[in-house]
């Protein structure tokens, strides 16, 4: 996983976090946040906390203590060790597109299905630089729905050995996704020891979080495994237009739900999670890639810093419905700043589309090209004597060149990171490949050449047994 | 034009500065720079450098006296006054694309003519965000050789009122821009008082200046009006393959160029240059957007401040052929670094194509695009209580949303940056505008209509008289 040893890009002055800091005081004291699950105001009440209906009005100083509670930094294991990764400090780890219920593929665009998902799993496992497959990569319209989560999470399991990300539909859902990660890695105690998955918590924002979603976070807190709790905030619609309210909503949602897990298991590790972008006021339509939620981004970095815990935002986020000009822009311009912030956890970092609505294998191209192009530009330089080539200057002197100098004999295999999807060709050679040597039509060449390639990562025979035993049951049990 | 009062993105550490810092003075003393001018050399031995043939080995001391000679900011005159530039400090002011032999437009690539010289100025008149048409937007080959100069710097003058760039093919074409800017202008007291030209003088990498360009320098340098030194780095070729070498080699060259222009005019305005970017090391093709050309960005920024001089870099640069999604990504690859550097005077904002062969009328329209985009993003934010919108909060309520608030219908027209080239229609409506709906399709309708809509900005008629009749006076000498 990478290791991100540059400096953070830090865009707020102290005085503009106190502000932000006396504005979610106020607000999660006064406006409050509603619990729509009778278990979470329970454990409220009984913590002190004002409750009317299902609304919590907590007190500041009380949500710092149970976040206090939260491990600054936490490891999650992967069936493949090597795969596993860590959350928070300096590290940085990347999951694929996570929810569309479409696919793109060249000019098509369709329903997705459990094909495409297994396809998605095995790209993500190929792709050194992704740590996980991420979630629900796409949803399946084709698999049953009340046991496709089922499918999706042996998928995950046996297509990868990397981390995944638990189910999140309901309580039902994690159960079972629990259960599965029981069999692979080793029953209930060895989970709890150390995790194996992340589960994405969205809030129905502004200042909800919804039942099922809820019911989820207590099965995944309950065993140890580590909570994204997340504002979904489109500024406009789920949050006011100025982006300070933004960040001072997206604070007391995220502290909200953080407090929550520390409620249900002192000292479950969670995330602090960011998903905020804005939408267009004349349309209503969501944006992507935008300035605004760039800036948002760096922001979050510091603000999630300012409360000790590792922090999710960022991805290769774009409107775009092609993998066109504006696609490769609008991801980088939320990639870029996911590197300055210093994410650690990154989802949608791969394969996003209009809006996140599609998965589209072209773009899931470029996303992991522009991943291993940040990753270099993200590694320090070293410069010492050595790095100055004092010597190559005497050997080439004025007006020649270095193609051939010593220096360069040494290091020219290495020196340069070499992209596998852009084209440096000169003119005539790229027009001997055709018209279409575009860079949707290479990608759509590499990620078929990925599939071709890819081999299954090595599982043990009694487990995946175990694992394709407790799918059929719990299958005929729900009914599907 | 632009103010960037974001804080600028640092990555050298004091260590690594004082290495670079060693490295120049080493090499610039012991390796020395090569001036292909028996003028310059003849100032070098004046002023008690040690010369050897046209080589020049320069006291380190020496080259910071001249260096401290030059102003840290100064303006640059248009003729429309609103127009006029400021360089240095937090300025940024942006120029389109120069040099290109050939231009694109959709799927055709052909030589750029005069006719497309024209557009692309009036292209630069037409987008705010650039302070500048540049200077050989586009070679135009349909002009005669000797005196094609006359005609790109009248258009310049005519179809714009912005800073225009002067001509640096010889010390004669430098003179005539110079005329041509006293007519404009009032007279050679005036633009010697307050500069009207900015001229690019390209180091003729490792260590050399050649002769016309030195020409050149003379004469602009001798009339007061600003030059960009500019070290041309493609890193395993004109520079070593280790980015420390290559910043202290731009240094070195920078620096020396820079010394030359205060001997000839002691405070004449400079601007530290940087064209720094790699080779592929198998292809030995040139590669732009870069991590490694990112990364040198970042730091010349940051010894370009600790000179104390105003820096050009960045630009919209990528290797891609066409405007697609690496031409989209490898453009913003270059310019988010460029604004994180806060580099004072950008060539290349707009246009760039296939590693700066082509001039790009649809990637004219996406670079402008994204210079809209990062003017927002690096504008700081204004946080303060009412930015909160504790009120908005109070009238929503939870799991509501804030389409209808008050504080929305307050501020739904400005709040967020409209982008006029990206598409986030939602897929029906996207396909309704046929399936050729992508950036580049886009881009081409945006181009003819600021075409078709351009107003020529107005110029006294006897102006223009002597303009065109000093143009056909010089053709008439120069032999065309």
């Amino acid at each position: 996983m990478f290791r991100n040893r540059m400096p953070r890009y830090e865009v707020l002055s102290g005085d503009a976090m106190e502000v932000l800091d006396a504005g979610w005081r106020r607000l999660i004291a006064e406006v409050g946040v509603e619990f729509m699950s009778d278990r979470a105001v329970e454990l409220f009440r009984e913590a002190g906390q004002k409750i009317e209906d299902n609304t919590v009005f907590l007190d500041p100083e009380f949500v710092l203590e149970q976040v206090a509670k939260a491990p600054r930094e936490f490891d999650v294991a992967a069936r493949n060790p090597e795969h596993s990764i860590h959350i928070g400090g300096d590290a940085m780890a990347f999951g694929a597109v996570y929810g569309p219920p479409f696919v793109r593929e060249g000019d098509v665009r369709r329903d997705a299905t459990m094909d495409d998902f297994r396809n998605f799993t095995k790209l993500a496992q190929s792709y050194s630089v992704l740590d996980s497959a991420g979630g629900v990569i796409c949803e399946p319209s084709d698999a049953p729905l009340d046991s496709r989560h089922l499918d999706m999470t042996y998928a995950l399991q046996t297509l990868t050995d990397k981390v995944y990300m638990g189910n999140v539909v309901s309580g039902v859902n994690a159960r079972d996704t629990i259960a599965m990660s029981e069999i692979v890695f080793g029953g209930r105690d060895a989970i709890e020891q150390t995790p194996v998955s992340i589960s994405l918590i969205n809030c129905n924002s502004p200042l909800r979080w919804d039942d099922r979603m809820l019911d989820a976070q207590f099965e995944y807190c309950a065993a140890g495994q580590p909570v994204v709790l997340t504002p979904f905030l489109l500024m406009g619609a789920m949050s006011p237009v100025t982006i300070p309210a933004a960040l001072v909503q997206q604070i007391t949602e995220a502290l909200s739900g953080i407090a929550l897990a520390q409620l249900i298991r002192p000292g479950t590790p969670v995330i602090f999670g960011s998903f905020l972008s804005n939408i267009d006021m004349q349309s209503g339509s969501p944006q992507f890639g935008t300035p605004e939620s760039g800036i948002g981004l760096l922001c979050t970095g510091q603000i999630a810093r300012h409360f000790g815990l590792p922090f999710r935002s960022g991805g290769g986020l774009t409107s775009s419905q092609v993998p066109d000009a504006q696609a490769g822009y609008e991801a980088l311009m939320t990639l870029l700043p996911t590197f300055l912030a210093g994410a650690n956890w990154v989802m949608h970092s791969a394969g996003w589309l209009e809006g996140g609505l599609v998965a589209g294998y072209e773009k899931f191209v470029v996303d992991t090209q522009l991943l291993e192009m940040l990753r270099v530009e993200f590694t320090p330089l070293e410069i010492d004597e050595a790095s100055l080539a004092f010597d190559a200057h005497v050997e080439v002197g004025h007006g020649g060149h270095f193609l051939g100098a010593m220096h360069t004999m040494e290091r020219f295999r290495t020196c340069f990171y070499r992209p596998f999807l852009n084209s440096s060709d000169n003119y005539e050679r790229w027009m001997s490949k055709g018209e279409s040597a575009d860079t949707a039509a290479r990608a759509a060449k590499l990620w078929r050449q990925r599939l071709d390639d890819y081999e299954q990562p090595p599982l043990d025979d009694a487990l995946r047994a175990e694992l394709e035993e407790y799918v059929v049951r719990r299958r005929a049990e729900l009914g599907d």
